[in-house]
């Protein structure tokens, strides 16, 4: 285990985040919160501090394998976490605890909130709280590839185990590139959400957190009513931003570089175009007759389904008092997910299709033993490592959800919450679908240890298992592993 | 497709059933039961008339493939179940719809009742109900393998689809032979069972129903109150043979020709101790507080882990009124299910193994992607496309989990009600866990439309997915195919 470089890209990782503090200072000081200003430059200290104990010189071997990313990667996302929780400790909104909830919460791109009186907090707090979202989308680590040089392919590690997917959306043979190219298409979508929300007369401090909060599919709102008191304009404009980045950003660097023919053929984007509009049309038959028209029940239906299976998790309405029926096609949405090589969450559709394409497989091999049957995604064969890894990971996937719900009921929560809470919180989507918590409600009513567990499984659920499961293995602390 | 054979054999299957019919018939004799005889002689009529219809003579071409093989095993224990409804119908107990349920919940060994006042119904349509739990345990398919003669390896066929498990149990070379050995330990176990029973007092009827109930892993009972109202003696002996008929029978025919030492070291059989071990001590734990004692407890628990982790189902207590911590282990433990070559039901130990290992595999390809991982079981490598194979089978069954709850919630069934009568219909269990349905009720209260779900919930299981699923595909009945 090459510690240094570990410990390296850790503290790079702090000292970048402390130039992105900037942004809630001056959002506070635009509205003359003097009192979050101390708390903000407590805060940078300690990043800044944490950052130069860990990384005050670049090591001498920067090389590493695929061991020492897992553990930068699993274990930058606790730490930034573990940090970014001061704001809320020092503005005296949350206690330390609630706080790493909130910034979890944040960085994983959920948007599960502890705060109950959202408005009170100091808008740059809030700013802040959307902030890492924005950061947590894409991922932080990508950023410092973004904008540091690197000699060596180890940094390849660092974008393949943060990157959500079964496979890494390399743009360009050269990792820096990829990094700067994925940064660059999501910084310039997110300016355009905002223009798009300025236009609908929302103001630049919403525009800016809500363009935030969707770019990272994150659904953290600066309203106590998320977007439910929005115009229409506005709601249709959040329902395609959502669906804009939930898809794969390989399509949008194919339609940059003027490869539209090679963009519209991507099997998982028509999917996963399919898969919406279908689940679109199901949840309207499910709750039409709850509303006053059908444009009501449509746009109701189309904003639940693009924000859970963007896993953004904004809501204009309590989903959670919706029919039986309707939520368990929600579920599914989110379990379902985004398109790999997005900012979104959930098992990734191109990882649903190989799953399907496999058991469709299985069942061909018992009707015709001797034939010979392969996957194939966008034409292409998928190689057998391939198929099993998927399928790896959708195992593992089950045993941690089966874990999660049933830690979540020996705490003493009822099934239904226990389940909707682990699905919402495992696929980073945010609002609770169990009818006794409310999808519009804050997650105040865990105990700790419940709060503890989905914590985990949001951090588990945006890294996609693996960097976390290792932090807590013992081998991965040894030398000689 | 050979249509000639696939008639034959369900025809052949329907005379063999009508010889069985005998038992329930002279139970009606003994207890002077002269009004349901004659719904026997009907429904005998009617089985033989159907076997003389379908098989008037042997086929010349006997020999056929994989897709016969699923489609007659598939397509005999549909055909079965709306033969054997007759005799609930005739009596008067049940209308024909709800009697296919009662019929189809007995051959799959589900146990999920509809009767509400079991007492009242004939003693000999009791034993008939219990009877098919019996037939349905190891398989009628299986049963005739054993008695007629076989020329040619087809019939391999059908004890492979028939028999529960990722790999079928050929304990000779000879197939005919190994289905008569099984069949054997099948029967001398479940006189050995009687024998203990009759030894605790319970008269012989109820002996034989309970002993049929819990050779198939079943659960229907002839009470009322299952087997709350028996002394301690018979619930101890319920549990040790519930346990007994969820052990892999390969396991048996090891220790009868003295092969004790492999018998013991089987890694399922040793797996799936330590499995219900713990479960019991987890579930213990859980519910102690509820009981007088630590030793009423302990029993509670040990009954109930036997009868959901063997998917018998005979209750002493209404178990959904446990807490949901309680509850959501008795969940996992009916979906990790019985050990293979068993007459349970669930995942089946050794695909849970199998499972579990590839999940680890698939964390040490990450960690060491030059490394070569293979899947072991019992120390020999475990082959790739058998990895695959159980691989591929259970993404199917979370899709068919996942299509039956969303079914049972859009046909107005709350969350909580659908999973749980999903887990204990596909797996064959047989009470509800769900508190607001109860472990102790009948299936009333569904819709015709649930209810046909789980029918279907509980024939996909009981043929582990493949022959029923492959009913519903239009190529299963194209000639070219």
């Amino acid at each position: 285990m090459n510690y240094r470089a570990v410990f390296y890209y850790i503290g790079t990782i702090l000292k970048v985040v402390t130039g992105f503090l900037l942004i809630p200072v001056l959002t506070s000081l635009c509205y003359r919160e003097w009192d979050a200003l101390l708390p903000f430059l407590y805060t940078a200290l300690i990043f800044l501090g944490g950052g130069f104990l860990l990384a005050p010189v670049p090591p001498k071997k920067k090389k590493f394998g695929s061991k020492e990313g897992l553990v930068i990667v699993g274990l930058s996302w606790v730490i930034v976490s573990l940090f970014g929780a001061f704001p809320f400790l020092f503005c005296g909104v949350t206690g330390y605890f609630d706080g790493v909830f909130e910034t979890i919460s944040g960085f994983t791109t959920t948007g599960a909130t502890i705060l109950t009186d959202i408005e009170a907090a100091p808008k740059g707090l809030l700013m802040w709280r959307s902030l890492t979202h924005w950061l947590g989308g894409m991922g932080i680590l990508v950023f410092l590839l973004a904008v540091i040089p690197s000699s060596d392919g180890s940094t390849f590690q660092l974008m393949k185990f943060e990157s959500p997917g079964p496979a890494v959306g390399k743009l360009v043979s050269k990792m820096r590139h990829s990094a700067a190219i994925s940064y660059f298409i999501y910084f310039a979508l997110t300016v355009l959400q905002v223009i798009f929300l300025l236009c609908g007369g929302v103001n630049l401090y919403e525009s800016v957190t809500l363009a935030f909060s969707t770019a990272g599919t994150g659904g953290f709102a600066v309203l106590g009513s998320s977007a439910e008191t929005y115009s229409v304009y506005v709601k249709i404009v959040l329902i395609v931003f959502m669906l804009v980045f939930s898809i794969n950003f390989n399509v949008y660097y194919l339609l940059v570089i003027g490869k539209f023919a090679l963009a519209i053929k991507n099997e998982e984007f028509l999917g996963y175009l399919l898969f919406v509009l279908l689940s679109i049309a199901a949840v309207t038959a499910c709750v039409i007759s709850t509303f006053a028209s059908f444009g009501e029940a449509l746009l109701q239906s189309a904003f639940a389904v693009a924000s859970i299976s963007s896993t953004t998790g904004f809501t204009i309405t309590d989903m959670a008092q919706w029919s039986d029926g309707a939520r368990a096609i929600l579920a599914i949405v989110s379990i379902v997910g985004a398109c790999a090589g997005s900012t979104g969450g959930g098992l990734k559709f191109s990882r649903v299709i190989v799953l399907v394409k496999t058991a469709g497989i299985s069942l061909m091999d018992v009707v015709r033993p001797n034939g010979v049957h392969i996957v194939k995604l966008d034409k292409k064969p998928f190689g057998r490592s391939e198929t099993e890894s998927v399928a790896g990971y959708f195992i593992l996937y089950c045993m941690v959800a089966a874990v999660s719900v049933l830690l979540l009921c020996l705490f003493g929560n009822s099934f239904e919450d226990s389940f909707y809470s682990m699905i919402t919180t495992f696929n980073n989507v945010g609002p609770c679908l169990s009818s006794t918590v409310g999808a519009t409600s804050p997650y105040t009513n865990f105990d700790w240890m419940s709060k503890l567990v989905l914590m985990v499984d949001m951090l588990i659920g945006r890294l996609e298992i693996f960097p976390i499961l290792l932090l807590f293995a013992p081998q991965s602390w040894s030398r000689h592993f």
